[in-house]
């Protein structure tokens, strides 16, 4: 039997002994002119090529979020497409994250299934809980694949309905955390996002989903978020939090003399800055 | 100025004094065979323009499941745009909604504009509230296009954390409804959706968003709720919902010997159940 999709992100994690995952936020317009290529899927490609081959040894795991595709039309998502069949078959065994805030449920999971891991070709697919369980419930069943749920997100209006105060004193999210990890989590497929902007319900939402389960952590960087606040969130034997950077990586190029060494720099930096804290 | 999209809503609500939304949520797999043309996108594409033509008097608007296109690749959503654009072209004024649940901010907005009203040709995107006000910010700009927000589902798992019971004896949804018809919709052009399976949490949505906003209202029909449960809904001068059925009429032809004449007779049935407790 394949592995479940928690337990190959955890040997990742292992493997490399690193804390970060690139976002390839890799919007067209914002890459250099010095970097184009003759098309907009072309461009978008190349550069994705270029960022990946010079963090695969580092990033344990690469998330797109598909809006920054789908906004240049079906060339936009094609560029997706080829990424991901780059990285699997280029680095078999890294994982790609659909940063795509579905949340369908019933028969338009299966679309779902179809557009997000098998034309698209990512490994998870990221969920918020606002529907409940439905959403979540039908991609139990094949667990090669993840769903990871976007607990309690790093924006400034997180807190609106996410920190609202329940009866019992308890805020949304944490409700969401123990729900997902407790009665979704049945089949090793699925984990949460939290935002670094949050320490305080990070921390909490550690506490609450247990040592175990692997959490992407959104907003370090550009967005506000430091390593130090992820202090003592690590989980077991320190390997289960991997930290998500986008524009203050794969951007990190511009201006420079050398694009994807400035790349290959700002990943270092922060996989060095995660050590001190993990 | 262009009228917001909320006003062009209601226009068209006044004109054709109906109450129904004839969701196209046009599986390819789902289509019979006697409908098939060349290739996907030509067969869903033609089904879809069928219904239009047949529904386009009574239906007040027309609203697609993205991912029952996205399941198919960039075909299906060629063809979701090619429907869009017959729609606009072939009957001005009916507006068209996203089903697409997607949630972004910040610089991905911009990003959705561009898939959801550029390229597939909507005129309204439907959010779920889970970020906050974040997610609608950046839709108030342009007020042509519209917003809506998912305040109360329909499908079972909808109580999960909607339903959530807050320090005040609210629940989670009434204080989402109370966000968006008050600070959110500042300009004219967001308004709200919830289920008719949970009648009591649609008839308090109803009174938290106030007589004017206009309502889409789902699971009408195979999900289980009835256009009894509408009653006393409809807001001012009895104009404002618009309820949404899916399954329940496109597929209504399956099996019989003049297909589209069964999606119509589909149509009035429900227009005709509206009509009586509107």
């Amino acid at each position: 039997m394949e592995p479940t999709f928690c337990s190959k992100l955890i040997d990742r994690l292992e493997k490399t002994g690193s804390h970060i995952c690139v976002g390839l936020d890799s919007r067209y317009d914002k890459i250099p002119d010095s970097l184009r290529e003759k098309s907009i899927q072309e461009t978008v490609y190349s550069f994705n090529k270029n960022i990946v081959d010079c963090t695969q040894d580092i990033s344990v795991c690469f998330k797109m979020n598909v809006a920054f595709y789908a906004g240049f039309g079906s060339k936009g998502l094609d560029a997706l497409a080829q990424t991901n069949e780059y990285i699997h078959k280029q680095y078999p065994g890294i994982l790609t994250f659909a940063d795509c805030k579905r949340s369908e449920m019933g028969e338009s999971v299966a679309m779902i299934e179809h557009e997000i891991f098998d034309w698209l070709g990512f490994d998870c697919v990221m969920v918020t809980p606002w529907f409940g369980f439905d959403t979540v419930r039908d991609y139990l069943k094949n667990t090669a694949h993840g769903v990871c749920v976007y607990v309690h997100d790093s924006n400034p209006t997180a807190v609106e309905f996410q920190d609202l105060e329940l009866k019992d004193g308890r805020r949304v999210y944490e409700e969401v955390a123990k729900r997902v990890s407790t009665v979704w989590n049945t089949n090793g497929n699925v984990m949460v996002e939290a935002g670094a902007t949050y320490p305080k319900e990070l921390a909490k939402t550690r506490e609450i989903v247990g040592e175990d389960m692997p959490m992407l952590v959104a907003g370090i960087g550009p967005q506000g978020g430091s390593a130090d606040s992820l202090k003592g969130l690590f989980g077991t034997h320190k390997k289960r939090l991997i930290a998500n950077s986008s524009r203050g990586i794969i951007f990190a190029g511009v201006g420079k003399a050398d694009y994807f060494k400035e790349v290959r720099s700002a990943a270092t930096t922060l996989q060095h800055a995660l050590e001190t804290v993990a």
